[in-house]
């Protein structure tokens, strides 16, 4: 239809039909008319000087038998008759030309002049339009209530002096009654503190007797080297870091660790605001803060028993038995597929009763601890009062060893279940059981198992233990689902995650029917469990950064204070600051379509940082895919505002439909309209060594409307050419300077975006405005996806059980090609910052497959399909030099790419859309009275 | 282009340039050539007849000269020949006549053999896919791992005389210690017990001394009366519940309650299993429990200190201070917007020191708290051994008033702050913040505020009291944000309420940053949280059957047993037993196109009661709009499965496009692909007094692929005329009789439905079988949502702030008419169930709307507009009598509906979309090798 406009866009307001019916008659009648004419009215053809000669040669017939004398008379009058009819025509045919000239001067004259009228008519309502904005502007800034908060400053207030009465300041205290609110110092870490933490060289402060474990020493140094909330300065910090440990020489004197941390520089009498950290290298790691006095310090360890341990003030932290200081740790992860593995079930292990525990290394250790459990279970028995009554641990064991051997036996093959080590006495804590083997031992069995049994530690006070935590560790690594029996245990940082969606718990006394619970679960749940085991594993667990992050997460979050902001790229241009690129001045690229697409507006951005100290509240951002340790200045997912609200004083930024009358054509085109308020998009283009596309591609965009601004990413290493003539396209035009040609580039979050929305598209991608700007639309209600053009998919080979790329015509999709899409500037910072540096290596190594790339990220963590818009597939400019993507290793690299990024996610994140998106009244019927959302689409 | 189609199929391949060319050079040639024909050759035109006469007349001018006798038998020549020639002409026409009767012969001959043709291979070809789905329907039973699992069955078995031996049964415990590990008899709670509960008739237990508050009474008797997990069997119960408050004289003696409740006649010595429930009625309401000796018993009460209190084992609930027995109690609540009202922070309380309280009826109350607060504060001294240290609770006072105050001076306009009650003397506990005034007072300051402060008691020891749970309570009421001061309260149901989402914990060192803090909430922040807290009130807060509710199912979420399966609703045929309706025997009605467009299958339901015991660990169910106290056979969001998991053994139900290959036209029409397993859907048509219509509507459902059931509902209170001759549509048909003309009718959950997928479809509306088949693909990939045809939409009138409704051509639309829509079976449980009575009282009042009130119950639920599916807006058939929309009365019910929900919700659930889904190739210029999706859609 629109290539037939360009030929004769008179025709355009016909239908089909009628432009048959026209066609119809016109075949009936033109031949008729031209026979009548052809036949009867004298002209200059070939065919019309034989009819007139043979007319005279049949007069002459005629005139045959008359005298020669009158016949030459009549010829001589014949030919005087022709000579004036000769005459007669020449001078009419002059006069014709002269007043078909003038008629054609008049004509141009007329179409000058409603040229001008039209423009100046457009001109006009444009102006009208601006003017509304303005007035809607003005609307905004009164109705604008909150003052716009920036990503938080630090400030740094004497605050402490004002508030530092308000909480109590003992000089001592029982320390096991600390909670946040009578042992913590909240004056001296303000909202806007941004979270300084004071971190103590252990190296200076322990001494010689606390030796710490080489590796935790080392990567704690490391971890902390990098980290942003670490400050030198003592005075302006919010806590006070000290590591512990892992002790090289866990049997040390506990009056002397005591002492020690009294005489911390800012212990300040009761260790306020400090952290203890015991960092657990290998499973000998014990409480080792028990008989000591820490006063008001946080302690962070692995192993705790009821009588240290603080609800909602220490915290349980994973061990580091992999020694890894960071990333990355996808390369150790089993696929997650297949669901059900060869064992329903697993569990290897052996209980630890104080009789069997003698002769090891661990005696030392497991002495303190016995003898904290003898007094407990003194305790426990003084509580029953009637020591008769006492549960044993043993009785509850014999409980647990009999469902399982039963297991055993109703289910041989499905089972793997060994309830001792091949060692003569396992380590471990007493009354926990041991884990046995070697890690590699062990992970053999979990890699082939659905789910792993986790036993708490049969002796009730016992909060968490290093072997147990090593234990819920190793099973989220390899993907058997935990089932821990027993709710007395207290799991990592338990007050952020969600733990409910990654483990199962199950109270002891369910044992019996542990089997029949985990029959009932399908597929999709354990798939479920398993991806989100992963998910903790990787993020909260895998290495002393994570451990170390993870904590101080959650300190932070305790707080209230949001994470630091994440930072955008920096975007130099390409030119020297001294060099004015040569302006454009030839003629304008004729638009398209005349179509009105949107409003006149000023530039403006989006909003930022405008939920600081809402958003971190929700425990959200821990439990989903993405990065929980940054701050960002917006999420594809805030909630939304409802419509009456819009309307009764909360209307700012909001553009409803004919100010919420709706309707369709010029009003629809006038206003955003939408569950958001409005924005605009900015366009990042990549480009390589073809300067004369993206000349043709930038003039193409002048007047498009919401555009913010369009930032062309010059890959080319060596800078344009000096001679270049840009154009003038109305908005900023950054042409940015890249370290090197990497198609990665194309997602860098540069500082200069100033809008959620991006348009990422190719050079040579040839997009209509109308076609742009429903696309824009479309992405504002769909944020969190990528909506774009081009569809492309995954197949599965069956032969050789991998993945395949597919660009083929097809119903069902899974891909949009960012060669030309929308993606939320989110996604960008992903991109760079969060997703596995190995994919941005694989893009590198081939040049190729950053889209592959970006569809995966966006459907791993959205757990949605791409959406497509409008029929288009293609769009590449017929005149344009051959794309990478036509010859056929391009396209073997692409299928390598899909299943090295399966790899590293350990599952296909893509799915499938079996639906387009266009226009509401694309292709519909409409009276005559009503207009349509877009001409063309 | 569809309609140019039926015109001239032929042309459909040729482009509109091509087209172009070929009209234009058929404009040049063809007058030339009609002109060479018409003049040269011989025909039968008027012209023609006139230059064959002008021939002759020349012939005879030549013949002119000849002899007569000559001439004669010339003329006799002619004639012979002329009767020859005309023999001849006869004889050959005759000839001709009988080809062409053979040729037509042989031509309606080859028709036939060509249908014979078709239609057999179109047969095997379904033969070949139903092979081919058996073959896949044997690999998935050799692949169903798990049994299927039914909602859970009552099983009464002996499992405690196994079990009992795991938990410790001590007959005397200090209860103080108590957690569901040590005090909980798992043993007679298996999980598929369904969690049966016996209630203690109170009025016989209690003795005289311990009368209920009236209102607690009579409101716990309806309400555990109409509870479904309420058992008369105490052999076989789980938990055993006693009211034991709030009791009319809580000034009583100790020791006859504690002996009272150890003569319980299931107390077994120890109370195992045991709740106590005190409900409060009015802010009076103190801990009755503490220095009573309540054994294992589970206590449940609104007022708590920290040394009864046990965390995850007892219950804070909210107090029933409104009165309400059970709901509706949405008249009530104010609208939620404006988001910002006249005062930005409220607060009204009066600091209760014990000096201070003196004189009124709370002294007895009180003295008891009182006498422990002292005790409390003595061991808190104790605690801190230098009595020096002691943070007096009047320091901490001092802050919150000196910092309220400043808010006042600061901003005088945007607060409503006052720290006294007018009255001499307020009621409340020492050390709190007591109401004031009466509840219709507080009412009129929360319903004008954004925020309302609550700060908790200033003595830690206090876990909660009835003042600050009522404050709480109505907060969430009126809407004003809670912002609590000091996180040291414990809020009801936290176990199972995500209370980050709905309230603003701040501790109360941060009061000086309250106002900076409370500026940082965006609009739509603001907004969320205050939905979220009608939501939580509306649903465990309101009435004394929510809090029982919401206490039951804290503990039976504890236990892991689901909650009890919601039920459907029978389906009676229209006909008796015995009628066995006519069938219809004529001919079948034609298609409207032979597009395969799924393959032949036998019928089989969507799985039901498949996650019964994962999804309701999870606590999302507890915190979304919807029925957390029922079990659902399916919900709308359930986890994907990974697309490699599903090659990999997991493949049941899956129906992979191409088996995984992906393709568009016919392998895509033989498998349903997408995300989700395979399913098919049911067709439920409302009908009232048009059985011809009807009957025309169900003929042309004959062939439907995916089709499981087509259910009328027979709204009609006549049942249908006898003579009614029914069509065999190759599924059950199900006539089901109705109880009353009700358009609620439509959306009943039928037990009959089978599968998740519902079409609910007009009599009148005319769906293509293509066009149905494709909104069902859609559906598969938005189960959440309403997915159809005819799009209407919401809009502001802003000269009477209301709303209207709008049926025109639109851009953006936010409902879809559900007389052509899918939509998922749980949303017809939600409709009938849970959505407010007011709703459908108000459809069945005007016989109107219930389409408006589905998209209201969906959008509110989702917070997702609806998805229109193809360019479809009307269904009308022409012949069909005038429907019940075309009058103006039925506009104007449809403003009034609209505006009446609305105010039920509290809000405009409502949200827009501007964009409309079609299938991918749709409009899509194709090589001619490549096939569409679909043929016209």
């Amino acid at each position: 239809m629109l290539r037939k406009m360009k030929f004769c866009p008179c025709l355009s307001g016909l239908s089909t039909l009628q432009l048959f019916l026209v066609i119809f008659v016109l075949f009936m009648t033109v031949p008729l008319v031209t026979h009548y004419y052809i036949s009867n009215i004298g002209g200059d053809t070939e065919q019309q000087r034989y009819l007139s000669r043979s007319k005279l040669d049949y007069n002459k017939a005629d005139l045959d038998p008359l005298k020669p004398s009158k016949l030459e008379s009549e010829i001589n009058d014949l030919q005087r008759i022709k000579v004036s009819v000769n005459n007669e025509l020449r001078t009419l045919e002059s006069k014709r030309q002269k007043i078909r000239t003038e008629i054609s001067g008049y004509e141009a004259h007329v179409e000058a002049l409603r040229a001008q009228y039209e423009s100046l008519n457009k001109e006009m309502n444009q102006v009208k339009l601006a003017l509304e904005q303005l007035k809607l502007e003005k609307e905004d800034a009164v109705l604008q209530y909150i003052p716009n908060i920036k990503a938080p400053q630090r400030i740094l207030t004497d605050l402490n002096l004002d508030v530092n009465e308000i909480i109590p300041k003992p000089t001592s205290i029982l320390s096991q009654s600390c909670r946040m609110h009578t042992c913590f110092d909240y004056s001296i870490c303000s909202l806007v503190s941004r979270f300084p933490v004071f971190v103590y060289n252990f190296q200076e402060v322990l001494t010689d007797s606390f030796e710490i474990n080489e590796f935790v020493a080392s990567s704690v140094i490391k971890v902390f080297g990098k980290n942003a909330y670490v400050t030198e300065d003592s005075y302006s910090a919010c806590i006070y870091i000290l590591v512990v440990g892992e002790l090289e020489n866990q049997n040390f004197d506990k009056s002397a660790l005591e002492s020690m941390l009294h005489n911390l520089p800012y212990w300040h009498g009761d260790g306020r605001n400090h952290v203890l950290i015991n960092l657990a290298n290998n499973i000998h790691n014990i409480d080792i803060f028990s008989g000591v006095n820490t006063g008001r310090a946080i302690i962070v360890q692995s192993a705790f028993i009821d009588s240290v341990y603080r609800t909602g003030f220490d915290l349980v932290i994973p061990p580091v038995i992999e020694g890894l200081a960071d990333g990355p740790v996808w390369q150790e992860l089993p696929p997650l597929a297949p669901v059900r593995r060869k064992y329903f079930i697993s569990f290897w292990g052996q209980s630890i009763s104080p009789s069997q525990n003698q002769g090891k290394f661990f005696d030392n250790f497991n002495e303190g601890l016995y003898k904290i459990n003898q007094h407990n279970q003194n305790q426990f028995r003084r509580r029953l009062k009637s020591v008769s009554d006492v549960p044993t641990i043993v009785s509850i064991e014999t409980q647990i060893v009999q469902a399982l051997k039963d297991m055993v036996v109703r289910m041989a093959q499905e089972v793997h279940i060994s309830l001792s080590c091949d060692e003569a006495s396992p380590e471990g804590v007493v009354s926990e059981w041991a884990l046995c083997g070697s890690e590699e031992q062990r992970s053999e069995i979990l890699k082939e198992s659905t789910f792993s049994i986790l036993i708490a530690p049969n002796n009730f006070s016992i909060v968490s233990t290093t072997g147990f935590q090593t234990r819920l560790s190793e099973s989220l690594k390899y993907g058997a689902v935990p089932i821990i029996l027993g709710n007395h245990v207290t799991l990592p940082y338990s007050e952020i995650l969600n733990w409910d969606k990654a483990v199962v718990f199950l109270p002891t006394a369910r044992i019996t029917e542990i089997f029949f619970f985990l029959r009932t679960f399908a597929d999709n749940d354990i798939s479920y469990f398993r991806h989100r085991g992963r998910f903790i594993w990787e993020t909260y667990f895998a290495t002393t950064e994570n451990v170390i992050d993870s904590a101080l997460a959650v300190l932070r979050t305790r707080l209230q204070i949001p994470p630091r902001p994440v930072q955008a790229e920096p975007s130099p241009s390409v030119f020297n600051a001294s060099f004015i690129p040569l302006k454009y001045n030839g003629p304008e690229t004729e638009p398209e379509t005349d179509e009105f697409l949107g409003p006149k507006e000023e530039r403006f951005a989006s909003e930022e940082f405008k939920r600081n100290y809402t958003k971190f509240f929700f425990r959200d951002s821990f439990n989903q895919p993405g990065d929980p340790f940054h701050l960002y200045p917006y999420t594809p997912i805030d909630p939304l505002l409802s419509a009456d609200a819009r309307f009764l004083g909360s209307g700012f930024g909001y553009r409803p439909i004919g100010h919420g009358v709706g309707g369709a054509g010029k009003e629809f085109s006038e206003s955003l309209g939408g569950n958001f308020q409005r924005e605009q998009f900015t366009i990042v283009m990549l480009t390589y060594e073809r300067e004369e596309v993206l000349m043709n591609a930038l003039k193409r965009l002048k007047y498009l409307p919401f555009l913010n601004r369009v930032i062309v990413v010059w890959n080319n290493q060596i800078p344009p050419s000096v001679e270049l003539r840009w154009p003038d396209i109305g908005v900023p035009l950054n042409i940015v300077k890249t370290s090197k040609n990497s198609l990665n580039n194309r997602f860098l979050p540069f500082d200069i975006i100033e809008t959620e929305a991006v348009l990422s598209i190719d050079d040579d991608a040839h997009l209509r405005h109308d076609e742009i700007i429903f696309g824009f639309r479309v992405w504002r209600e769909e944020r969190d996806r990528v909506v774009g053009f081009p569809g492309r998919f995954h197949t599965w080979d069956v032969k050789n059980k991998s993945w395949l790329y597919n660009s083929n015509y097809s119903c069902e999709l899974s891909m949009v090609l960012t060669g030309a899409a929308f993606y939320h500037k989110y996604y960008a910072y992903l991109y760079t910052y969060s997703m596995p540096q190995a994919i941005r290596d694989k893009v590198d190594e081939y040049t190729n497959c950053e889209d592959i790339a970006m569809n995966f990220l966006v459907s791993h963590i959205t757990r949605k399909p791409p959406i497509k818009v409008t029929s288009r597939w293609t769009f590449r400019c017929p005149g344009c030099p051959q794309t990478l993507s036509s010859d056929d290793s391009h396209f073997q690299e692409r299928h390598q790419c899909i299943n090295f990024f399966v790899k590293v996610y350990g599952y296909m994140p893509l799915l499938f859309t079996q639906y387009r998106v266009d226009s509401v009244l694309f292709k519909t019927r409409l009276p005559h009275d009503k207009q349509k959302c877009f001409k063309y689409i």
